[in-house]
């Protein structure tokens, strides 16, 4: 997990924040009347916002590629002039005459005198100084840090990367500016290094990958945010749904099925309703009440359990579900299948007395690993995400000592389990804590996995009770988790993890058989006869085109294993192998090969 | 499949039309002051509507239970009396004077003079002659047939079943009237077979067996025809899916997976609406375009296969989901699981050339007669539901050649296949014709299966095409089909038809073991543990309870094999076999028995 206040003490952050003054600078120097926006470092690097007015005809005026040379090269030379960074407090009038030339400062300085935002526009907690920073002749409403003079911004760890638009304090109803992104490192090797990892991250782009694999798709007339699984990508998901439903089965879950719509009654019992309608997307009104699609699944679980009197013999009573969940994230907010608005989750629900949950809380963290484990994710963390005092009866559940009970055996369980964690308040739910575990990918991307609840709440709002062994009615406790995720927030991952070249039992496609001509064309659909009947996922590529493309298809594809057939293989009964990472071994005998693929499949191996 | 033509044409529809009449007489002894609705023959029987005014307080009068005893001995003196019925037709001015004090009847009489309905109030083509019939000395409103006289209803064979409300004409804005039903035959001994029948259906009530066996439930909160599929009810449901994945596997389909909503658009290209919004949900509204839940998968598919440019080689491109489709019903018509709102459909489309059309047509022919077998449906019917030269540009797509070829092509495919077909005109889907299946269960219980589909409607509205062979671009056919329908009432059906007693691989729970005394405990656990490694649905039960009361609960969830376990298995170590049946085999070794029911799972076997 990114730890802000390491990032923001370290020096890359200076020479970032420096950056970004420094390329205002040099865009003032081409474009003297461009109004500026803010100018933080990010990670990576930096951005500024401009305005840069508008035309003749009144367009907006919009950087040309050229422009990014000539800013930068206008960089080199105040980096190279070596100007000291100044700071100065000044008053909110001193500010004003300032800044006078430049509105959006106006309306950051309004917001300082005020005490309710930084001046990059963020909300404070308490009123802030009014500062500025000078280099050379620019001065800049700013707090710092920044490197001591300009010749400390490494020259040759800079570049600038791209202009995009950007709302003013990203509000769609404030003008658009210029973003323009840059990248600031110590020297040129990080500065290469972090090139090509991006390179690297557009080659594994899942969306590309997506594409040329043809995993899945989306459509605008059926909407944004939901996607529609291909052959090639329904095969993942029902691998993914088979793992799933395999270890849930050996750690006694039971599987249900509930529908996609109910009515408003559901979620205004569950608490849904009113506070999380903005993620939902609207009522379907009736007049005997609207029905909502549903933003999770839990509400339908609780029914299940509360369909008829429970004993405590059948707790913990763990009830799964692949269940679809439909919410409405702002269309800004999309991304391939990394944010969508349809999610089918890896969802299930244990219902449990106090005394099964550590139990049943240790055994979900055992789970966690299991799939880290075999998913190759060697780097993740958890939070422990609490209540804050000042969120109980508006965010949170009103009854602290619930709470700090809960917590305090939430912490025990994740301390004896032994998996790193560190607690944050004021993120948990609101009926109760949660451990939100980050994975990186292959290539370092975070991601947000998982979440994993203790509810105290939702239980007592359903009215679910078990008869305990003296006789009496109690309620439940609940454990919301979902280790996989969603189906396509994990799969949209897992495709830049493995970048495509997933382990067999993921493959959609497992062997591809490539006959040298036609003359191989009967062994290579006896052979593809054969794998299938061995339940393994294969095509034989009859195809008139050459071995060469032949193969550079089934490359494309990500196939695990390609056979070649010639007249050698055909005379001899045996296949010639090629993997997918270009190794190659001649004349295995069939039947081998089958064992092995079935053995690797079997066994999910992370190795072909 | 029931034949309207010839029940009309039988002495059992007179008998029962005649019954209807005496019963309106003997209703009228009773309560002189009831207005009459309608009355008809129905299958097995005959009904008719009363209007029985209010109390002093404003309240409808009902019929109490005592009156159906009194009405039924008003009959058998009317009947004994051997009436004539003695027909006449009437002017409408003359049928106004005799009905005068009959307030419904004179509605009926003004749809019958303006030509619009027949004395049912149901739409007719020809305006009708006004004609009644009278026995004694009561005269109805009537078109026959009837019997000679009232004697020859069979007294012995008649009897009245129930009461319940009905709308006028069946408009909930209209009066609520008392309906009496009653069923008639022509002896003491057909009767009873009838009621014994009703008894059966009764027992075999898939909602009565779903609560016992715990497959399914419903809440007002969700929302009516919305099921919840309980864990022993998605053993089953995922079974069928299974079942579904392997045949369309074997058949060259490809499995796909779509969201559950849709924006407005994609309806409106399809031409769902805005003709068929009756049946959908209401829209969730949105600035953007509205959303709705989906009634069908078809739209989605097609937006699969229009994906990207299609080759003639790709062709047949089978596209197969279970997907859930969401339709408003009426609530009226919702029962249990036969008729809900949820649907999750054995659906897929394939899209073919017209060359291929019979080929796949044919496949999809030979699938339906595999699950005919499998489930031991041995009466079934197909019907070729064709369009109407009237309807062509409103119900039917208005192109008649097209009609004409297609529906002879299907007629083929259907005289070659050897299924026992019938023709109906006036209803085929809009976009072409279509095949309807009806099955019956073991009792007799008739069941619209599924329909399968020829369109060549739709391809064309989605822009789909194909490059053929010779580089032009060309529509494909396409074929609709679902032969499991849908999990909701296939089960629904299926509990009727097994009245639980579901085979082997069907049966949530497939070997309960029944320790005689808490000795046999640990063998009982052993056994449970390895049954489940062999992928056999096991539980040992392990309660207090006495062994008799234990097999009545294993008896109740309709477990095929009991293991009885005392102390002569343990010390074996074999097992004791109680099947369902009532039926026993003593000292089986235990891997034999293991052996014997992985067969019948394996086998899908339908005897245990």
């Amino acid at each position: 997990m990114l730890n802000a206040n390491d990032y923001q003490s370290s020096d890359l952050y200076r020479i970032r924040h420096s950056a970004a003054h420094v390329m205002a600078q040099a865009v003032l120097a081409l474009y003297p009347a461009a109004k500026l926006g803010i100018g933080p470092p990010v990670e990576d690097g930096f951005y500024y916002d401009f305005d840069l007015g508008r035309d003749g005809d009144g367009r907006s005026i919009t950087f040309s590629p050229d422009d990014l040379a000539a800013i930068e090269k206008g960089m080199r030379r105040i980096i190279a002039a070596e100007y000291p960074f100044e700071y100065r407090e000044v008053s909110a009038a001193e500010a004003r005459r300032l800044f006078a030339a430049q509105p959006y400062k106006l309306e950051l300085i309004d917001g300082l005198e005020a005490g309710e935002v930084d001046e990059y526009g963020e909300p404070v907690g308490e009123r802030p100084v009014i500062s500025t920073y000078r280099q050379d002749a620019f001065e800049d409403l700013c707090r710092g840090p920044h490197v001591a003079h300009t010749g400390q911004i490494p020259a040759e760890g800079l570049q600038l990367m791209s202009v995009a638009g950007a709302y003013w304090r990203g509000d769609e109803k404030r003008p658009m500016l210029q973003r323009i992104y840059g990248t600031a490192w110590h020297n040129k090797e990080e500065l290469e290094e972090h090139l090509r990892l991006l390179e690297e991250a557009r080659q594994r782009d899942h969306r590309k990958i997506g594409r040329e694999m043809e995993l899945f798709m989306f459509d605008e007339e059926v909407g944004p945010g939901l996607a529609l699984w291909l052959p090639n990508g329904e095969i993942i998901v029902e691998e993914l749904e088979k793992l799933a439903a395999e270890t849930e089965a050996a750690g006694g879950y039971q599987r249900v099925r509930t529908p996609h719509i109910a009515k408003e009654a559901l979620y205004l019992r569950s608490g849904h309703l009113p506070y999380y309608r903005d993620d939902m997307y609207p009522p379907m009104e009736q007049e005997n009440g609207s029905y909502y699609v549903k933003p999770m699944n839990c509400p339908f679980h609780h029914k299940i359990f509360g369909s008829r009197v429970r004993s405590y013999k059948e707790l913990p009573l763990r009830l799964a579900e692949y269940g679809m969940v439909y919410r409405y994230e702002a269309s800004g907010q999309l991304l391939g299948l990394l944010r969508v608005r349809g999610n089918q989750q890896n969802d299930a629900h244990i219902y449990c007395s106090e005394a099964d949950l550590e139990a049943e809380f240790s055994a979900v963290l055992d789970l966690y690993r299991y799939y880290f484990d075999l998913f190759g994710f060697d780097r993740y963390a958890m939070r422990l995400s609490k209540h804050s005092k000042a969120g109980l009866g508006k965010k949170y559940v009103d009854n602290e000592a619930l709470w700090i009970k809960t917590e305090g055996l939430v912490r025990e369980i994740m301390e004896k389990s032994g998996i790193p964690f560190f607690e944050a308040d004021d993120e948990a739910a609101f009926y109760g804590p949660k451990i939100d575990v980050q994975v990186w990918s292959a290539i370092g991307r975070e991601f947000s996995l998982a979440t994993n609840q203790v509810d105290f709440a939702q239980p007592p709002r359903f009215g679910l009770t078990y008869i305990d062994s003296d006789g009496e009615a109690k309620t439940p406790l609940c454990i919301h988790r979902a280790p996989l995720g969603s189906h396509e927030r994990f799969i949209g991952f897992l495709i830049e993890h493995y970048a495509g070249a997933f382990p067999v039992w993921l493959s959609p496609e497992q062997v591809r058989i490539i006959p040298v001509t036609d003359a191989h064309h009967d062994y290579a659909v006896r052979l593809e006869r054969e794998l299938k009947a061995a339940d393994i996922r294969a095509a034989a590529d009859l195809d008139s085109a050459r071995m060469g493309a032949k193969i550079r298809a089934a490359q494309g594809m990500k196939v695990p294993y390609m056979l070649i057939i010639g007249d050698r293989e055909v005379s001899a009964e045996t296949v010639s192998v090629r993997k997918r990472d270009g190794s190659q071994e001649n004349d295995l005998a069939f039947g081998a090969f089958v064992e092995d693929v079935r053995e690797k499949i079997g066994g999910r191996a992370a190795e072909i």
